[in-house]
């Protein structure tokens, strides 16, 4: 299944263009917006930063990608001796009057440049940046933060988050089958009439491209496995290009297709930002992906849609469905084309 | 103040464009979701077929654009003779499978064809077509109508509905004011920080295009007027190329733009299907369009934004808003050029 987001709704960065170069526009303060309203994203990372200068007060921050200058002012706020906010569009010059503002003038300093063009007076202590995008790596900025750590990040300087993982389970997808699907045949939704020959179509469109959409707990059906990790002290350009993997899960419940979220970490602290559907809403919500292989077998050749209720016992009792993943950079963008393929595992043979 | 609205997102329909014709897709089910969601359209289009058809049964109809094929089977389920369902999308054949699923094969005719292109077997007593978009407008049908009833509709035939207009009225816009704005300088949202800085932008990406938005009623503060009227039976094409007309409002509270919306109605009946902001919400809402000359006073030359309450007390206490609005075709598309231009009416020197 080839999965493609191009999506730039609210809550996601702006992706880099000819027509709308983000290094040069404001962005949509509606995305700034967002980000600030996402209280989980927020007071994670104020209580992290708070955290690592608490212990190590005095320190030199670096925050890649401010923005409005949150994370640069929590640094200030918490004890830094100085902070470098850089942030490449035009967005700098609003950091550097809340910066101003807030009375901060003499601790952030506000770069108006790519991290990637920026001259720093001193090496840095702590790197803040907020860079993860939708399944972590959508339009994100990593390789950004890769660049400051490699470049401004003393010997034993501290990165925050220090870790990020990605994290991958099968779903139900109850609620999104429901809305999608089944209100093609609720006769309250379609005035009395019967439109169900919308289903095959239906189903079609829901599986054409992968949904960020808030997942219900209850529609994660086996647990999840850890798809991808990476230590930011660690971690290369090269090593985010392409993102491969095979998993192995038992299934035992009506299976839709596979959701995927990120957790990230400061060790030290043992501090996770967890944006799983067991924890409270963020910004990110998490990236539904669908799979074909088992989708496809609900159309038939009269277009009908055979209920996953109808095809999916062939996996049980003990089910076990093969799942691989992989994310693969789009040349030259931020943007990656996310393939999951699922399929059953043929039991073992006992009459051989 | 130039206003384009370029909405592709749900609760519009999808415009032709080279890439994407929309003759030749589906259209995005979720398109045809919110409007079948859209109780106060069903519920207006399903009373008005059948009090039609109550005074007249056997009616031939032709419903103009039928998607799902909804209005149609509302007819032959309300006791019309024939109905033919023309539909330009690949959405006509799930018409033809959804008018077979309710047996009602023998009285709709499902034509894929463009209306332009349609041959019918006799002229008919009802055309029955939701063509309107936001403002009634946006990427609408009504030149197809206009062609069906000059070619297909009996002598005595009838228009479903029989007449439309668009009414305007002065807005506070105080809840979207609060969202874009006032936003930036509640601390609950800026985590104890000041970024009232951002204010100007806010402002200025607040004016820059017209947004569709549920307005809420207490925001009107004036009567509406009438911008613009038509009798379906009447109106030709070259009549909705361009639309301008001047108004006067006596405003005495804070104005922060104009709202735009519609209302049709079948005139037999009485019965009219109205969008405005006192009524419950449908899938149009409202088109706010912000008035440039007034906001433009709001940013001083220093980047500080003066707010509205500071600047508008000259239009009181019996301030007079001079309102000219333009809404012109964009050539070759079925957009528009919206364009509201609002000034304070000086007062009569009595000096002089």
């Amino acid at each position: 299944m080839e999965l493609c987001i191009h999506d730039r709704g609210s809550g996601s960065r702006a992706a880099p263009s000819a027509e709308d170069p983000y290094t040069k526009s404001y962005c949509d303060l509606g995305v700034h917006q967002s980000m600030l309203r996402d209280r989980e994203r927020c007071q994670w990372y104020r209580n992290a930063i708070e955290q690592v200068l608490k212990e190590r007060p005095g320190m030199v921050v670096l925050d890649v990608g401010t923005g409005t200058g949150l994370l640069a002012m929590f640094a200030a706020r918490a004890g830094a001796r100085k902070v470098y906010a850089v942030e490449s569009s035009r967005m700098a010059s609003l950091a550097q009057m809340n910066v101003f503002d807030n009375g901060m003038s003499d601790i952030v300093d506000v770069l108006h440049s790519r991290i990637e063009d920026v001259k720093l007076p001193e090496k840095v202590d702590l790197i803040v940046s907020e860079w993860m995008g939708h399944y972590l790596l959508h339009e994100s900025m990593i390789d950004s933060v890769i660049f400051a750590r490699d470049n401004f990040l003393k010997e034993e300087g501290t990165m925050l988050p220090s870790s990020a993982r990605i994290l991958l389970a099968p779903v139900s997808a109850e609620r999104v089958w429901r809305d999608k699907v089944e209100f093609w045949s609720d006769p309250e939704e379609t005035w009395g009439l019967t439109l169900h020959a919308v289903h095959p179509v239906a189903v079609e469109q829901m599986v054409s491209s992968p949904m960020i959409v808030r997942v219900d707990e209850t529609d994660v059906i086996e647990l999840p496995q850890v798809l991808w990790e990476c230590d930011m002290y660690k971690i290369t350009p090269a090593e985010v290009r392409k993102i491969a993997k095979s998993m192995t899960f038992a299934v035992n419940q009506t299976m839709r297709g596979a959701c995927i979220w990120f957790e990230v970490s400061e060790d030290s602290s043992n501090s996770v930002l967890d944006t799983s559907p067991s924890k409270p809403e963020t910004h990110w919500k998490q990236t539904l992906g669908k799979c074909v292989d088992v989708m496809d077998a609900l159309i038939n050749n009269d277009g009908a849609v055979m209920f996953p209720e109808e095809v999916l016992p062939s996996f049980l009792p003990s089910g076990k469905v093969s799942c691989v993943t992989e994310m693969s950079r789009v040349h030259g963008t931020r943007q990656y084309n996310l393939m999951i393929d699922l399929k059953p595992v043929p039991e073992e043979r006992k009459d051989s």
